[in-house]
């Protein structure tokens, strides 16, 4: 009668979009950690006898370790996984499991698991990125002073070191990690004493509980705290800025890797090969890092679309959150590994890498520079005599460096033999050394910062 | 060293972000087909023989049996179900089943299997949405008659039939049937024979597999053939727009639910209830519904942002397509039947609704009007006059019907007895004929409509 | 007191939300073709006289003529579009002016008017689409035989042709143009007649102006009529599937404008300079349509997250819908129009095509079918040979076609000379002539068709 | 030829979609405060003489005066605010204009401008939400020992206070405020003089204009600080988080304002009304709230899917940053200032709210805990003579505290008379004193926190 591919009828549809064990069975550690803090703490307060409170914490023990070993027998007829574990609870310890509940709720029970999960995975990417950044400082330090084009629009604008490049990254990552840090600052506060949603008439402890389970603090409203996923919004929206460098960090690597660009040769553990032709490198993961912006991106609007216009406290649509955090979750947990390995193990080509960035005229805005500080030209006059001097040279067919200082002079009398310093690439980034700029010297800086600054 | 939540080394970390036999083996089903398909016409144009093509044909059947058994062993190592299947069929057959790739690359398996998985789902929307509306249809006709109030702003604005607001779903619901059934059409091209991406020197007839799949034609281009996804998008979007038409229809479900609206039971089956509170009656199943427009609509961002600017023809990237269409297809037929069974249960409480649509001056509009047609005062006018006597009833604490004739008239002396025959709300609806108007007899037109263009 | 940027009382902010008229002043034409249709109704079937239709139409027709002049006043007061259009024909002609909005209300032209503005950007987009595959079909015809990489992972795979490639693009501009088709197909009921949102008791003739404004059919449902947004959502799922589209093609464009690639040269119009840099061409033309997939999807996303969980009818949410539109249907218009100008004047390089073609064993695929077809090896142990053959040519720093025979017959004895027919570039185009494939003959078929198919 | 809607020629596209001074015109104030800052180091650092930046800082603080007096006349054909500054500057003060490009690039300027925009944006969000939270604490303050109902599923749970619901939304926004005070805080680095993208050859002294410009520090890598859109992709995200609380309180207002709930009476400022119906009050402004989000995120979508997969540093795509990020900033201070007004003005309706909260059983779960503590049963028996009772009153058609002590103890035996204690909504509310519950206490000493929390 319901049709289609569903023989079954509607309970088996309901069961099947109702039932949350499938995915909330992930938390499982977190729900005993928690039931076992409230168990204390009602102990604490004498609202339960220490003897139950310490069956109830060896039991919930017991649960933990048969889940961990596979062992533990999930029913989706018992929804969730709190109701799994208490009923599991029952079997095991009796009428006591039955006073675990006391001064709690389920809602309670999901706001605080799913927090605590959250605030693993914001620990779990503060672990991950300075190894990333790290990955990313090596590689500056031994290209420090290698030469490679800067682009805008991807034409070649300057040259600079692949150690600048590399550090650029380093800036971006080391952003997301202050996003993630700020992220479980502010969502570490303890949910846990809520009740069904208005709080409760027992003696509870909620400092207690909070600082057993490593909150700052417990929450200060319990119908928000009952009804708030910031804390998974703002994980998900520090997590799609951080895919979104990868993004950038990926499409460099797929361009670099191409045969026309050659300016970095991936290691045959991040790509693929074809079984005809050996030369082939698929930068297979470093596409698939390209697209995570999508997926997480995804679950971002998806929570965001579901939590809008929603009235408090708890409404069942709140359960569509899990699925969509686990997954970005994952997705931004590999895609850092990947990257990190990807980063680590890549070889840049360093005569590509500086052919590349001796061509296009790279130093005319070099030699514009010259003419406005040593012979004193105004800016726009300065640019004007350059453009000239490159439309001589690309005549020629030569670059810059090549033409003679005779030809130099033709375009403008003030021109001396110094130009010629700063007409080379080395030279060029060289002489950037402005704060922040792309010399070498500056990047070794930059490296001995990152190197105190890192764990 | 790559940290985190990795202890194992990169080669897992690969493996985990390349694989996708994990997945990719829901379109075991689509993939075979395509081989046998593909092996029939290596056949019939002489590239294989008739005796390698019938064992391939076999060796296929007995794998998908074995799969559709679950006695198949899926290895991770062979990365996804193309390969899997292949190494079985090897297995079984011997030599034979090298001849099976001839002419054909993986590229075409996956985006001939993906296509064909697609295109089942397509089907099963164009089979589940007949089945709501018909629910929709039945409600509309039972209730043909009986008044609410119809809203906008959520304020009452004027009385209308249950029949005719339930039909207002059925149009809904019929435009997205007319989406899918265009999607369909549009991407039921074949991609098969486009080997890696030029096509190929072997005299394959793209034809004859393209009749045998099902579809209307090859695709005229290999390049595009094995780049496209708008088939996956135009799905995602057609689902989209179904899923929002679902969530608004949800959205009425919680708020008619509610205590203070009491509009509509729904069944026990599609409710959840409270230990303690018997007369509870969670819209659970409701809930979920509206919430899945954030799930489907992520899933389309997360497609268009892994698109966004690929250079042709594959890419890994592409790869994130499968779970995104898997998780957002199984969510729209699991919240089509769901609504189905919810619409076909559910109670429209005649009573209540009533009482709601004769409340609030809901028939000021038919006042109105009657003064622009039988009492001939221009629009504003009358809108004028129909102010000032629902002023008059809000002062006496009564509704328009309530005022009497003299009263009528000391606010415009044109008012005759006739008025009263437009002010109750049945008079009210049943003077709504225009057509697409919410009259009984109009519904009872569309009813008898609905009932001859559904399947 | 509101604080922060608002010097202004509430009133002005509640302006400042509420107004439309800053923006819903595009439908302007649109609203007056609505109401003089509405009128000649109105006196068709005796609702209004003769005389005051024809003052309305007479008015209205100067009030387009003001706004076509500019010299029409808006006034932010009255709000939306309709009111400024009704208070300025109430100007004009009086009295009449106020049977205009009998058997009709604002609800009703705020769905007429922005379905019938929807419209029209559907048909320029079905006016644009053919233009641009036109200007590919252009440049397909050219270089029907010029042979390019073809591309996976951005990895050198197989020769293709130029023609080939750009013909991709053709067949997905097509699918876009379907879309369009198919969703102003499905737009096209008019929603005019259905009042406030129940209908009306006036005897209007609904087919009437259906038929004057340009639509198969009046909606057949008044609350549907009124609260529908599909036409929007389904405009806006098409222009961001065409816009991801143009996304790629960009992409491309970008990454072939590059120093390293040099496959393409965009003209001056579609790029900018470097005052200093002569030989730079920043495709920036190329880039923003490359961007303009994120505004349209952000639209997409706004309308759909606006939509989601609205009960019916009329929600002041709805009033967010126009703006989303008329940005994304601007941006896709001037879109199409740059990408027509961009294909039609570019510069493919046809040496730099073809050397990167012969280089990197693109023709590896066509020596293991050749052996496949010609010496009968399976295809499983053709590739191995192959593989070995390009190892070779590798450590001799060659490519296949500078091997000789006797090192290919080192590697398997049974090939001959008629291998070299297949090892060129050229050789192994011509030879996919496969339907679909990349073969010169089945581009420039393709371009018949084409030319067929186009107005 | 261009086609469409596009008479003229190609260069009028290309204008079209290249010129960003219809926008970009709004960070005037920036460019020109940059300049300035600009001149004076450079005459600091002896780059150039004191006279010339004094020339160009006089001459800078003219343009901006024409500028806010609204006689500047804008220019096209230069493109962006930048040219336009520049050009004025050259007509009024000469030769010296030329100099003030020195050691400085377009990139620098856009980098720094569009940062600074949005860094007085979120000094605007910091500056508005105290407004809001106040708002809602003088609501809680004045309702604090009001009862209303605590909703799930939006059936009623238990009895809350108006004050905690009120201050549940003052939480919300308090995290919304830290939200943008992180973002502010990581904002913070001055991008000004990276030149180009390389740095530069000149003396600079970046320190000077960071602080000039209140900036925390110079950013440490001129490619990241000119290919860095997190500032405003990191705005975008605390926005949209802070919309959907919008959007959630909204949609409460609402539902709370139907005919049906009557919870809440908005003021004429915020509502519409109708011309025929003086009783119905549209919120239209709640409404318009509520769909901010689907703007707001949909600038959010918009700015991610442009920045995926760039390479570094500039390219074109990034000129579509800033007209997301102008209208999601104006979006979200609007509706701040409205939300505040509507907040500040609406009337809760006590006795409805009291009336809703004391029907439905709402205390079931004070009875039930009452069983626990106070008869000592286990959490489970307590439920279960719970659900015994609560449909013994059903029954009778009364609410729990109807119940005669007789029909309790039929029930269990160990009721005794103080069980009424915790029937009534008032002792309900007062008894759930837990840190964060509902009590009118807990609600009036988190009014005086945040009374000295608030500026």
């Amino acid at each position: 009668m319901w049709g289609g591919r569903f023989q079954e009828g509607p309970d088996a549809i309901m069961e099947a979009i109702n039932a949350s064990i499938g995915f909330d069975r992930r938390m499982a550690r977190q729900d005993i950690e928690g039931s076992r803090a409230h168990a204390a703490m009602l102990a604490a307060t004498g609202i339960v006898s220490d003897k139950d409170a310490e069956a109830i914490r060896e039991g919930l023990l017991t649960v933990l370790s048969e889940i961990e070993a596979g062992t533990f027998q999930f029913s989706t007829a018992l929804e969730d996984i709190h109701m799994n574990v208490e009923a599991r609870l029952t079997e095991l310890i009796g009428a006591p499991a039955g006073r675990l509940h006391t001064a709690r709720s389920r809602n309670d029970q999901v706001a605080l698991d799913f927090r605590m999960w959250v605030r693993d995975q914001a620990d779990a990417a503060v672990d991950a990125l300075p190894r990333l950044i790290a990955a990313l400082v090596d590689q500056a330090e031994a290209g420090a002073d290698w030469v490679m084009p800067g682009f805008t629009h991807l034409q070649t604008a300057q040259p600079v070191t692949w150690g600048h490049h590399m550090l650029a990254y380093a800036e971006m990552f080391h952003r997301d990690l202050g996003r993630f840090r700020d992220a479980r600052a502010r969502m570490n506060e303890c949910p846990l004493g809520t009740a069904a949603l208005a709080g409760t008439s027992f003696p509870i402890d909620r400092e207690m509980t909070a600082k057993a389970l490593g909150f700052d603090r417990p929450a200060a409203n319990s119908l928000d705290a009952v009804s708030d996923r910031d804390f998974a919004l703002e994980f998900l929206s520090a997590a799609s800025i951080c895919a979104m460098h990868l993004s950038r960090l990926a499409e460099e690597l797929v361009i670099w890797s191409s045969a026309q660009f050659r300016f970095v040769r991936l290691s045959d553990r991040w790509s693929t090969g074809s079984s005809i032709m050996p030369q082939k490198r698929n930068p297979d993961a470093a596409e698939l890092l390209r697209a995570k912006l999508g997926r997480i991106l995804g679950a971002n609007v998806a929570l965001f679309t579901v939590m809008k216009g929603l009235p408090l406290t708890y409404s069942k649509d709140m359960q569509e959150d899990k699925e969509q955090v686990f997954d970005a979750a994952d997705s931004l947990m590999l895609a850092l590994a990947a990257m990190t390995g990807m980063v680590s193990d890549m070889a840049p080509q360093r005569e590509a890498l500086e052919a590349a960035a001796s061509s296009g005229f790279s130093t005319a805005t070099d030699l514009a520079d010259w003419l406005v500080s040593e012979a004193d030209l105004p800016f726009r006059e300065a640019h004007h005599v350059t453009g000239a001097l490159v439309a001589k040279a690309e005549a020629r067919g030569c670059d810059l460096p090549d033409l003679s200082l005779e030809e130099m002079q033709d375009a403008h009398p003030a021109i001396t033999e110094g130009v010629f310093d700063v007409l080379g690439v080395h030279n060029s980034v060289a002489s950037r050394t402005s704060y922040g700029g792309t010399a070498p010297d500056n990047v070794r800086s930059q490296v001995k910062r990152w190197r105190e600054v890192l764990p």
